[in-house]
């Protein structure tokens, strides 16, 4: 347990360096303000390489434990397309779009990315990969992402962090497959809206959906069990129509409290 | 019923236009490539108006239906900081931190932000808003997002949406108050991601932290029931040793599918 602490608290000594004097303020607030829900799409295409690369840049998002939690199916087939249009009731976000990526969130996907940060560590020649960081990886990650069949392992360990809740600071979670689902979703939200902003930065309007058939969606997609739709992403230039109206956003203080 | 579907498949008639020519694809993939999850900061000041624009700008992100799901407590007293800091397990990212923000996911948000919604649109001059828009707040917001007492409501729908699924494309949730979690999250989520990309076009770093005692985090920010923390994001001017080592990806051909 002394052990488990110090790989959270303790600084490690890594020997590694990286300056950043990025600093553009300007340019991303217009960005920001450049991106709106776009509903309605020119028949403009989008191409391939800004596919790509803004898919790209999206796996660059931050996330739980660099666990990767995520997927983009991006539909390519027309087949596949008519089919995700359906089951997104064939919302003119989704019927006018040239391009359209389902994000999925993979709540078991550290059972893969896990044992590949442990085979990257040793391929690592340039960097002293402390041992905190093995052992988090070959330990913690499968004590506390591993929910057990039916969950029970969970139930297990929720009862045992609540006793050791009761004495010093103790994550509550992950602790059922609820919880690993909500685990899965932030991550893979986070890559979203890095993906949406970086059409946007290429000149290209998007659209995040919810409101869809999510069996219809899995169906198209052929997903492999395990994972579950975020949401569906569409991609496009706006057209004349595209957006709905002027911003609304409520006032701040309703959002950012001071404590 | 055919009503609720002209909600979603017809392009209304707004009378409002916006364009962008935004683009500037190099900028945003260096900012991109700047963001590095931070876990020391130096002693460096974060100015009060750095905080407040970035948390503003976070409020631009994309949202379920607009009903703005979140909220950030922006934490400001050093008895609160001292408190969240324990709640993160005294790790570097929380404990060199020059500001610390708790984002908060909202699954009751709706019950505010969807009666917000029908104001403003009463209150907009300048654009027709579709009767489908309001009809949209008024009876399909308050149907999709009550999951009722206990949850039981929610359980009605499920079965309905159940039926309803085998004739025709139906959106399958949310139909508990797990999935108004995820619903919580996924926004909020965006929002944060928006957040850190804000503060690295401001030169400063972040980290986003899940690794926390969730109980003491809610009491530290004396958070009304309802909420529930989404992450903290620890901002700062990053120190020589503030990143672990290189950036880690695996191969896109993991998390990119193309169907």
């Amino acid at each position: 347990m002394a052990e488990e602490m110090d790989i959270f608290s303790k600084i490690p000594e890594v020997g590694y360096a990286e300056q950043s004097t990025y600093n553009n303020p300007q340019e991303f607030e217009k960005l920001c303000e450049a991106r709106r829900s776009c509903r309605v799409y020119t028949d403009e295409h989008v191409p391939e390489e800004v596919m790509r690369k803004c898919l790209s840049l999206a796996l660059l998002a931050p996330n739980s434990s660099n666990l990767q939690c995520w997927q983009f199916y991006w539909v390519r087939t027309p087949d596949v397309k008519n089919k995700i249009v359906k089951a997104c009731l064939s919302q003119p976000a989704a019927r006018t779009a040239q391009e359209l990526v389902v994000a999925v969130a993979h709540p078991q996907m550290w059972r893969t990315t896990g044992p590949l940060m442990l085979k990257t560590f040793e391929e690592q020649k340039d960097v002293e990969v402390p041992r905190s960081a093995i052992m988090y990886y070959k330990k913690l990650v499968p004590l506390a992402y591993n929910q057990g069949f039916l969950g029970l392992l969970g139930l297990g360990k929720r009862v045992v962090l609540f006793f050791r809740g009761l004495k010093k600071p103790t994550p509550r979670g992950p602790v059922s497959k609820n919880d690993m689902k909500v685990w899965a979703h932030k991550s893979t939200a986070l890559a979203c809206q890095q993906l949406m902003l970086s059409f946007r930065a290429h000149g290209y309007d998007t659209c995040p959906m919810e409101g869809y058939d999510e069996t219809l969606i899995k169906k198209a997609i052929k997903m492999p069990k395990g994972g579950e739709p975020c949401m569906v992403i569409s991609v496009g230039k706006r057209a004349e129509n595209g957006i709905y109206g002027p911003r609304i956003r409520f006032d701040d203080s309703l959002f950012i409290h001071e404590v």
